[in-house]
């Protein structure tokens, strides 16, 4: 079939590149030309990173910038951020600067606690199976020592077992529910590890104890898996000061008193409608993706956990809260988060590398206060936009430059063009066509 | 305070560089030699990328690859992937060649609604403003018809204007909930700057029309901002065939009968358990977000918009379904996808053009359908991963081929250390330690 293949991925790198451009390229060489030039200038740097992922290509770039001033904990960090997004990297900077002269932010580790299980299917009495559980679980621990030992001598490994019995929501249905602590590492590979072999141990305990008969002897393993959920695995991030304290200073659009209400609303809302929830928590995602991304971190993993306990009491809700007592406001967010700073891609990617560098090399709690406390301020600069001047006027400039600089714009079109479009809605055509006219006319004279 | 900055963002890049790396890094001029040596080598080109954020220092590379052989509606895509994490574009890659061979994937726009927000207070009666809201949408249209022009001619706008009385969650608290067509835009600058209109309008409505006395003419909008939750701007993607023909040939590990039961029982236990749910749906974005970034498209919305429809029943949930029916088994994935294949960075980052090129410009209708076919391939293949061998065979060996290469191993000694792992969790330390004492036995040879 055209523009199908097969043994692709046996191609080399160039092989694969030159493939791709004359199947789907109108001008192949032309495109060969762009894909190669975003490869890194050191051949065993771009070979490293093609290690990561599979029929690579080329590299996608994200702009690497950093959030300076950001005080947690009493100490002050430069926070990397990877993303493409713009005033996502200002909006932080902004905030951490806004909090740096009023306490900084605060980050308290709840609990470290990540989550594996195995599924599996069993037809038998589940009461036999709790009877012989102390057994089964001595047996898993056993089997899987050669596994878990290395994570142990570094202060983690298996904390729990669970048996669930499923079998009121789906026939035959069991559950081991397995707990762990994976110190600095994210944890993924020794999780699902583990997991695996409490799967074959599973299935021979029953097969083999004395007490199981007949079809007792049959348990099915469907899938043995980390859970990317892990309320368990949570950070605190918070900020805290006295309302008069909000105070912007000369220029202010309005009172600490009037802000104060209007962004405690705004929480509320959020709070209230998912359909604002969504929006809200995505702000906070827009400063945490761009950490997790920069430390080699699975933004995937974090987003998955990050909303699912966004819904945990049955409705999508804010990950952030607000509360005005005593004079005093506090703004602050529980954010689930597994990560690692050892392992997975932390140390194998050079940029994520030196991401971790600049942090001071923190272990994972420390990185999930950062993180937590970047999403936080994320949040509180989004809100205060919206509060008061609206996010509009910054993004739209922005985009506007964006697109200008695409076009090779002089500097005089830069400042027609933002005169013309302070009441227009920008796009790239609209901005091309406008180029274009004042081209035309600059042409005639 | 050390360490901390006034007017870091007025700084040149190259001050930037170096204040950062001489403030936080042991050795300023090897992570000054590594944050450039990933910059784009041509100047213009770095600009545009360094616009398109702000503070950047560098870039952050993500391998860029391309899953090829994806049949999706009876045309043949090889699609862009832009990800950090090992095994995804190989999966996505299998699950296509499969299905390529087997009917491949449908993808199904069921509408494309966006929606946007105006959130305000009022004290009075909601019967008084429903009672004139007729009079209120024609001039909120009228005062916006500036803004909608151009989107009206390429076939959008504003589609519905309604009025909800929120006022029993909060008090006097209500809405404008607003729903757009934008085409192939994401659009939501054309949204937000469309409502924040609207926010004035309102204002001034309450104020100027005669109906409206005393408090009644007090509005305060709280903020006016596009919702990145879009329940009905959706897709379903699918792929069906009878059972039998599920069969992957000679080797393999299981019959179709029994690949099929397992396979659907682990979609049920991911729409039972929330713990699950989160696991199978992080990984259908692991599919999704490597085209998402790789068009340019913002996946911190996509991530927010997905889970919380996810929850959307009370219960986090699995996104995809599967049925086998009259000895025919179906498997397929409603998604929320707000998406631009114009506008954003879609034709500005050079890359995410190129990726658009390589689906053969698309509109965003087809992009919806061209990633929730991803995003099923990929769970497709994760499932059948895990109900199958486990995915850690070949998770542990691509890991370890990263580490290896990292340490710049040579030939002989990947062979004996991918031997030597086969039993034993991988990880950077324990490699580390078995290339050294193998290099050292090699020594006293």
């Amino acid at each position: 079939m055209k523009k199908t293949i097969s043994g692709f991925s046996k191609l080399s790198k160039p092989d694969k590149v030159r493939w791709v451009v004359e199947q789907f390229f109108q001008d192949p060489e032309s495109a060969e030309g762009e894909l190669i030039s975003f490869w890194h200038r050191d051949e065993e740097q771009q070979r490293i990173l093609d290690g990561f992922s599979e029929n690579t290509l080329s590299n996608y770039y994200l702009p690497f910038g950093v959030a300076p001033n950001f005080l947690i904990n009493g100490r002050i960090y430069a926070v990397p951020m990877a993303i493409e997004e713009s005033s996502v990297v200002a909006a932080a900077s902004s905030a951490a600067k806004y909090w740096l002269s009023r306490g900084g932010f605060r980050a308290e580790v709840i609990s470290t606690k990540k989550l594996g299980q195995v599924h599996f299917s069993w037809k038998g009495e589940a009461q036999k199976l709790r009877r012989h559980f102390g057994e089964l679980e001595a047996r898993l621990r056993l089997d899987a020592a050669h596994l878990t030992a290395n994570m142990e001598q570094r202060g983690g490994g298996v904390l729990g077992i669970e048996l669930l019995d499923m079998s009121h929501l789906e026939p035959d249905y069991y559950q081991l529910k397995v707990s762990f602590e994976t110190c600095d590492s994210m944890g993924a590979n020794f999780i699902n590890s583990v997991l695996e072999e409490f799967g074959s141990t599973l299935r021979i305990f029953v097969q083999e104890h004395p007490a199981f008969e007949g079809a007792e002897q049959q348990l099915e393993v469907i899938m043995a898996i980390l859970s990317n959920y892990t309320p368990e695995c949570i950070v605190r991030a918070s900020v805290e000061c006295p309302v008069e304290a909000l105070a912007m200073g000369p220029g202010d659009p309005m009172s600490p008193e009037e802000f104060v209400r209007k962004f405690a609303k705004a929480v509320r809302i959020a709070h209230i409608d998912p359909h604002r929830a969504a929006t809200h928590n995505k702000g906070i995602f827009n400063g945490v993706d761009a950490v997790v991304l920069a430390t080699g971190n699975d933004f995937r993993a974090v987003e998955a956990c990050g909303h699912a306990y966004a819904a945990r009491d049955g409705q999508y809700r804010s990950l952030s809260h607000c509360a005005v007592e005593d004079g005093r406001f506090r703004f602050w967010l529980d954010l689930p988060l597994a990560l690692g700073t050892v392992g997975g891609l932390t140390r194998l990617h050079p940029i994520a590398r030196r991401s971790l560098e600049l942090l001071g090399n923190p272990g994972a709690p420390e990185l999930m206060g950062i993180i937590a406390a970047t999403g936080l301020a994320q949040n509180f600069a989004a809100l205060r936009s919206l509060v008061t001047t609206g996010i509009q006027k910054g993004h739209m400039k922005m985009h506007l430059m964006n697109i200008l600089n695409h076009l090779e714009a002089t500097e005089k079109e830069c400042r027609e063009a933002v005169e013309h479009f302070r009441d227009k809605v920008v796009s790239y055509k609209a901005v091309r066509e406008f180029l274009a006219m004042s081209r035309t006319e600059e042409g005639k004279k």
